[in-house]
């Protein structure tokens, strides 16, 4: 300790003067740390919203690609339709149809279910009629509806049975 | 300048003293902005992660909605295939290709040229056939081609023409 106390008393520092020191060097220290976290965070801000852009019009890119096939055999059809070619112009749609069925069921597009019971989540009812089928069930799609993932794309429009008709005198 | 000393010595305070907790203070405040936008930086990093999750989500999901109602005219025109109804089978095929093309338009596909000479960054060769035809040029397109915005999706596959045949004794 005395020694120590010599040593500083010999270099002419206080133990203020050495606090002063280390703080200024921690200060320092933490405005460049700061200083490059501000230049990270701008950079990864600007790299974030470049590779949104890009992966956006990836995402669409690669659906167009498969499409390429589907307007192929279109054009094909179409060239079958010219030439009254009626059996290659149906196969050729039911082909094409195919493609665009699996297409989309690849990117998770799945019809709504229509059997049973009329649900205000995925169907959209056009017309109540009276009906022998049970009151509030589906008795009809007028056009399917379809969801993707969790999400209800487009609902099914249908038509919903009404009471039931009692065809008079009908014993319970 | 009198007066200030013997104020701060009647506050027993020295110029290192105070440069000491101006530095103390500036210490914390620095660590406190670093911690801040430490915190913005990491929320930053997720939010963007969702987001772009997201983005790639509803690319996809925009491009399925619209190929619905090309979905519902190939099955209306199947429907008329299956009645022999020819004339409202090619017009049901000739709908869904306009539609199909204006979609796919719409998301910056664009046909590859095929008139004039042979390049190889959009073409593909198939055959090179002799031709009277300017020899390099495109003589016949097997397969078109398409680019999407700056890229080419997929080149065009054509045949081109080789040297020229010299119908024996051609004046010049």
């Amino acid at each position: 300790m005395t020694e120590e106390l010599e040593n500083q008393e010999v270099e002419e520092t206080s133990p203020e003067a050495d606090e002063l020191e280390a703080l200024r060097n921690e200060n320092e220290e933490l405005i460049s740390t700061l200083q490059r976290l501000q230049a990270d965070f701008e950079n990864y801000r600007k790299r974030a919203q470049r590779e949104q852009e890009a992966l956006v019009a990836r995402a669409g890119e690669r659906i167009v690609k498969e499409l390429l096939p589907v307007l192929d055999d279109l054009e094909r059809a179409l060239e079958a339709a010219e030439h009254h070619e009626e059996t290659k112009l149906e196969d050729g749609v039911k082909l094409v149809h195919r493609q665009l069925e699996q297409l989309l069921e690849k990117e998770g597009l799945a019809p709504v279910e229509t059997d049973g019971m009329f649900d205000p989540h995925v169907h959209e009812a056009l017309l109540t009629q009276p009906s022998q089928a049970e009151e509030g069930s589906v008795i009809e799609v007028l056009q399917k509806g379809y969801r993707l993932g969790d999400r209800v794309l487009r609902p099914a429009r249908v038509v919903v049975a009404g009471p039931k008709e009692e065809p008079g005198g009908d014993p319970l």
